[in-house]
């Protein structure tokens, strides 16, 4: 048995260890490559190389940018006094979408005693550098409702209430358009331990 | 709102080109890029290039190869005077693991008058020259068991019959290891119709 041109392998082999594509799927890709405009193969393959060559941390917020610091802590139009802690770029965007005005601090991970990740690992230290150098008036602590996230926003609230800034958690409870009869339990007791006066 | 770094967002962009990957998928995929070592995007951008540059039609069964004639045309295993003839390369691929040892025929397409894909479209023509030229014994007809397919399998048939080749069909029936409760009624009826003396 012969299988594909080398390069075409090649290319399959290299399309096949990003995740959730299998050998299947890149083949698929790697046809559709072949089938392509010489120009726009050449502009998917100048944008791979162009991220990693452009890509930085912001020295504030540790946002991957262009930049530094990135558009968000350069731009006049945020409360500065506002910092919401994330353990991802992904999700700094998710509360984006949603409008919020503040700055981000992105942790790049949560602490995870069992895959080895502690407090050194992900960017606590300099959150709390950030806490004791600026005027920051609340922190609000936006990790993912698990228990990696749960445990790090625990942890970050204890080093950060010393230093006198308000530590706030973001609020868990039913999605909106969500249906109360679909609900898991734990969201549930989530929901009715954080109800409010209305 | 703030988006993504402006390289970020150009890669996501060139990613969510590709078939069946939405923004998201490209998304997740440009985090990984970025979080992946510089070696190995370099080698995903490489690849891409590389596939362009270096991949060109056998100029004998047009198959897609890093070198003309291609590995199975230069192969000298294989019976030269059996020609299977497929729509596209990946049904090459199908038929090479099945450990066929003839030589193969690449359409690249079928013949399709909705889509205005006519006899010169395809490597037909191409393939009429080659029975005529060449001393080709039997020509088996791997087109997909479609109406595009079958329609194509149907004109080469006509085409080459007069030359005095042998024209075969790949057989249509139940898959191997298949359960007869869940065949469909065409299948069905195709397996019946060639079915064989034991």
């Amino acid at each position: 048995m012969i299988g594909y041109a080398p390069s075409i392998q090649r290319l399959i082999n290299a399309l096949a260890r990003l995740p959730g594509i299998g050998e299947k799927t890149a083949t698929r890709l790697a046809m559709h490559i072949l089938n392509s405009s010489t120009d726009e193969a050449e502009n998917l393959a100048h944008s791979i190389i162009g991220v990693k060559k452009s890509i930085q941390f912001c020295s504030i917020c540790f946002n991957l940018s262009d930049s530094d610091p990135c558009s968000i802590c350069a731009s006049s139009d945020r409360r500065t006094d506002e910092v919401c802690v994330v353990e991802e770029v992904n999700d700094l965007m998710a509360l984006e979408r949603s409008g919020f005005k503040g700055r981000y601090h992105v942790l790049h991970g949560a602490l995870s005693p069992l895959q080895g990740i502690g407090p050194n690992d992900i960017r606590i230290n300099e959150l709390v550098e950030r806490v004791k150098d600026g005027p920051v008036n609340e922190v609000i602590l936006a990790t993912n409702p698990n228990t990696q996230g749960e445990a790090t926003a625990l942890y970050i609230s204890r080093l950060l209430k010393p230093l006198g800034a308000k530590i706030t958690r973001i609020a868990f409870g039913i999605p909106m358009g969500g249906d109360l009869e679909y609900v898991d339990e734990v969201t549930m007791l989530r929901s009715i331990e954080g109800r409010r006066e209305i």
